[in-house]
């Protein structure tokens, strides 16, 4: 048994970005979990959502996120404060994100993320 | 003496705007607060905050935020998950949003709001 809370988990999901190893990052997911990013959409599952983020990881040389706050709510939901930086190329695009994650027995069961569409898009375009 | 947290603190901050009265909003914040809006930008202090929140409330007859998931972090930074609900004639425009408050003897003295400006845009044009 182990006594990793529920704050701990997500801080080690945010961490294995840094692999850029779709598969570590999907092992703290649940088969069925719900992930949407607000200003785009969800999608539901480990297929889809493993197709999702492998289109977010790309040709990124390098990932950082960054979490700036995180906090446990008495239930357990865990909600962030972030700066996810991706090295494409040689420039560093950086998207400010806030994201709620809630747990079942101890993976990540449902992933809301909001940011700015436009943020990220005008990024993309000056790179 | 009270024993308010910075979380019932922040509760009562969202339910304040209900009252659609700036005042009663500014109330909960330091007089040189700084609050951003993270994709529209920042402003601070008393003077700047209220012009800009009478804006938001303008003409709404009705203003409801739901509070879906809010935690405080161990030192004392207060995160929510909302969906912030502003009757405009006779629509309801809803916002979804996550926040961070930071706390200074009670009162905010920072507060950083993430949400998709498209989102808020789309919704304008078409009420």
């Amino acid at each position: 048994m182990t006594t990793t809370s529920a704050t701990d988990i997500v801080l080690a999901f945010c961490k294995a970005w840094e692999t850029r190893d779709v598969d570590q990052i999907m092992a703290f997911m649940t088969e069925d979990c719900f992930y949407e990013n607000v200003p785009m959409g969800h999608v539901r599952g480990t297929e889809e959502i493993a197709g999702l983020l492998q289109s977010f990881i790309g040709d990124a040389k390098e990932i950082d996120w960054v979490v700036h706050h995180i906090a446990e709510s008495p239930s357990g939901v865990v909600l962030t404060e972030r700066l996810d930086r991706f090295l494409i190329g040689d420039r560093w695009l950086e998207m400010r994100v806030m994201g709620t994650f809630e747990l079942t027995e101890g993976k990540i069961s449902a992933w809301r993320d909001y940011f700015d569409l436009g943020q990220y898009q005008k990024q993309m375009a000056d790179s």
